[in-house]
């Protein structure tokens, strides 16, 4: 939201309606975001421990610096090699990566002929109607995972998310999670899928038991992940193989925690402050 | 929210329930912090962009390693020095604040003769009047702020939150603003005020424009402060204007700063992850 003074002070809540973000807003990128996330919790895409869980990602791509950092783009190159030798690539999603990046999901899918499964914590028939809506708005032909269709479970987990589609992730060899929770990537692990995880937290569980993991946003992951794929496709199999198999997931994640780290550092010494985190606090 | 199974997948959101936390479970205690939010944000205590914040606070409160350190124990005695030796101390509160520590600032008010002004971000009388009803049955015998009790007005403050009770702000020599927004802080300052933050994210505009700046979680900051607050109760004046005048607070940001720089640094080392993050992802 920008700083603007209201006309009126009988709104419960101004952000439900839209607001003018100055484009020369120095946080206009992360404002739009959050912008599109409480308007896809109005519309029911979105469940309220999805805004919490939204805010936690914004604290840590604030400390990245809120860009596509070098480790995250070694994590896309061996996530666009794998999907790109898949024999049944899914694209598991949530309804924070649909409200964020529905479009983005849709190319990729597109481009990797991988699946769209819809994959919740806060199942409802209606919620999934609602998230199969807007991925067909954005352009998928199928999706997945709605209602009835999520008939097979994943072992080991408990909540609503063990649900999933048997055309979906039982046969998959890799799944891709953008904003994944770290019981079922284990349990995905160990059903033997390769993980490719989008986290922006580097030492969650997610992002240390994926076989990749690229920590990003996913609204700057997703579509740079759609164009190197669109780079390596004509690459065969063999080089693929290679940058697949040669990417280090635990080297690549320490070389992320360092820069946090390193940044961390740098803005001790000069006592400065990040001021990016400070605009609509309620 | 704990992982067991749910017996009905036609809830839209199960986080608007009471949920069962087992006390054995590791994340207990936050995971309780969360309920309590989302509660209160059914009410209409808290705002949507609430439930954002608090995430940013939960990944702040994660890096510090969930407890009250050094440095925040440092910043809690200058504090408590400073309330102490004010003419006209306030309480600024939000939503968030309210949820989460209703019963915490009703008792530090009393024991400092503070005033409780309500000052929100996201105004609407109805929203005012709930979280005076909150205050009120933790204790609270006077809430300043109220509807058109905030009269006046903080300059070069955009949002609602500028508006402010005569009796409150405007004469008040000494600000604590648990959960503050940092152009208010800015404002604050200019106006003359001491403040005092409570601030999980120590890089923030507000950590490092308030005179005191305590980086902890609310929840364990504000009874932390009542209680040390009790102690100096005794001291004369000299003692306590010496406290209070040689604490430091860009060494102490620096050293709070430090130790998730540290924690980092460990962890990155070790290759270890932090699940406490995992838990209901959505």
């Amino acid at each position: 939201m920008s700083s603007s003074p209201k006309s009126t002070s009988k709104e419960q809540d101004s952000l439900t309606k839209r607001t003018e973000i100055p484009q020369s807003h120095p946080r206009a990128k992360s404002l739009r975001i959050r912008e599109k996330l409480i308007q896809h919790f109005k519309s029911g895409v979105v469940a309220s421990a999805g805004l919490i869980a939204h805010g936690r990602g914004e604290a840590f791509d604030y400390l990245l610096g809120e860009k596509t950092t070098q480790p995250a783009l070694k994590a896309i190159e061996a996530a666009a090699a794998t999907l790109l030798t898949a024999k049944h690539p899914v694209i598991s999603v949530n309804g924070n990566a649909v409200a964020l990046a529905s479009k983005e999901i849709v190319e990729l899918s597109k481009i990797t002929k991988a699946k769209i499964e819809v994959n919740l914590f806060h199942r409802s028939f209606e919620r999934e109607m609602t998230i199969k809506k807007v991925l067909e708005e954005a352009g998928a032909t199928e999706v997945l995972g709605i209602g009835e269709a999520a008939s097979a479970r994943i072992p080991e987990v408990g909540s609503e998310r063990r649900r999933v589609d048997p055309k979906g992730i039982p046969i998959a060899d890799v799944v891709l999670v953008p904003l994944e929770d770290g019981d079922r990537t284990e349990a995905l692990v160990r059903m033997g899928k390769k993980v490719i995880a989008i986290d922006l937290n580097p030492l969650s569980r997610t992002a240390q038991f994926a076989a990749i993991t690229i920590v990003d946003n996913v609204v700057r992951a997703i579509p740079t992940l759609t164009e190197i794929v669109g780079k390596l496709k004509t690459k065969n199999k063999k080089k693929l193989e290679d940058i697949a198999s040669t990417f280090d997931n635990k080297k690549n994640l320490g070389k992320a925690i360092d820069l946090i780290h390193r940044r961390l550092s740098k803005l001790a010494e000069k006592g400065v402050y990040l001021p990016i985190l400070e605009v609509d606090e309620p």
